[in-house]
């Protein structure tokens, strides 16, 4: 393993999937478990798929996390990772290149609204997207930019982020995002309009006795209309201080 | 308590509701368990909110089941009971009158895209609707008239039923509807598209290990961009023979 290079207020972590370290700023930003149980939904589908999905997109991908993950638990040739923000990329290309991954995951410095001219349209296998969840107008703002453009709408909206997975994929190719389920009637809307069919639904819920408070979604370019809801996805276990097992499964530890 | 006549292949029920009955033509079409949770989930938004709703519309009512526990759960003083099938229209208006509820329950035998033009448009509270489920194209078409107008989209398709339900309505008045959860992408979006916007959801699952098979929606008229998944509801318990409580509940029976 390559050695990697710590700049001021970062800090380096075992992601825990295989030997992959990541290095991350936490006055910027932090994975959390929402990109997490993404990557891990969409891989379920990649590898469970007849279609053999060779390429990725991720739009937005902060330190690269979700590339990191898939490089780990899919056999995807070529994963782009496009990140708009200057240092999340720089963190990012060196941890592609920390964890010796330079030949199958590729970062990009690029606003996601020019990454369909970027990468060509409908040429994409599967795109993943773990966007801002607030609208530019909803929750607190935040003075730290990069949390800012983490956390809010600030450069694309949640309908950008649907109509730039469209003009990226091939027909039927798969898009796998997480969100909050208060805006589902937008996640469903914007993908009806630009023919990414939502076919999958995972709803994640913090305890048994909670209301969903993330959700997951499978798009297919050119899909059918008929959706399915999978079964709810409990984050912590019964006495709400332990994840519970399918969360240690998905972060493949021992429970 | 009238007397109800009952014509050939009918049968008479207590509805559980008081002491309301119902007749019904097994043949034809017998109510379940969906349009009595859809009465319930509705009831409980009505009697809830502050905005005194008093008018409500069936769209295809059938027999008249969900104005029938509407006027025993709800103070809602004038609910239509729309119906084109001649057979349930004549039933649903023989249940009104024998259940004396003829000042309060309005039968009227027509085809529900007549709806907004004979009640007037904007004017009502509240709309209901249990609507066939399945599109003009799937599942296997049923000879008797009456089943099939009752299951297939034959002549109101869901986007109707939507568009019908938005020009009933006035300015955030209600829309409580009850489909399959495979159709949900096509209520959201038609929702939306006619100013219908979707607040509640709630999937109902035959039992705590299964995928929900039923999914109960509630639209604001011009309500704004905000989903509440609410905790979901078990039909059956966990020995899957019986009644769950929360159903023994909405059924008003003793456990």
């Amino acid at each position: 393993m390559s050695k990697m290079i710590l700049l001021e207020g970062e800090r380096i972590d075992n992601t825990g999937f295989g030997d992959i370290r990541i290095i991350q700023k936490p006055e910027d930003f932090c994975y959390g478990v929402d990109a997490v149980i993404l990557a891990d939904f969409g891989s379920k589908f990649i590898n469970g798929s007849k279609a053999r999905f060779k390429s990725a997109v991720d739009l937005g991908t902060g330190t690269g996390i979700i590339p990191l993950i898939l490089s780990h638990k899919t056999s995807l040739e070529k994963i782009y990772a496009i990140e708009v923000q200057k240092g999340s990329f720089d963190r990012a290309k060196r941890n592609v290149e920390g964890n010796s991954l330079g030949g199958k995951i590729f970062p990009l410095q690029l606003d996601i609204l020019g990454a369909a001219e970027a990468l060509g349209k409908g040429t994409t296998d599967t795109v993943f997207s773990n966007p801002p969840y607030m609208t530019n107008n909803g929750g607190l703002k935040n003075s730290n930019i990069a949390k800012e453009l983490a956390r809010h709408e600030s450069t694309a909206t949640l309908e950008d982020f649907i109509r730039i997975a469209a003009e990226l994929l091939r027909d039927k190719g798969e898009f796998y995002m997480v969100h909050r389920p208060s805006r589902l009637v937008g996640i469903f809307s914007f993908g009806r309009k630009y023919r990414l069919e939502p076919k999958t639904v995972k709803f994640v819920l913090p305890n048994r006795w909670a209301e969903p408070n993330i959700v997951l979604v499978r798009f297919v370019k050119n899909g059918n209309a008929e959706l399915k809801i999978e079964e709810p996805l409990c984050v912590y276990d019964e006495d709400k201080k332990k994840y519970s097992c399918e969360i240690m499964k998905i972060y493949e530890r021992a429970d």
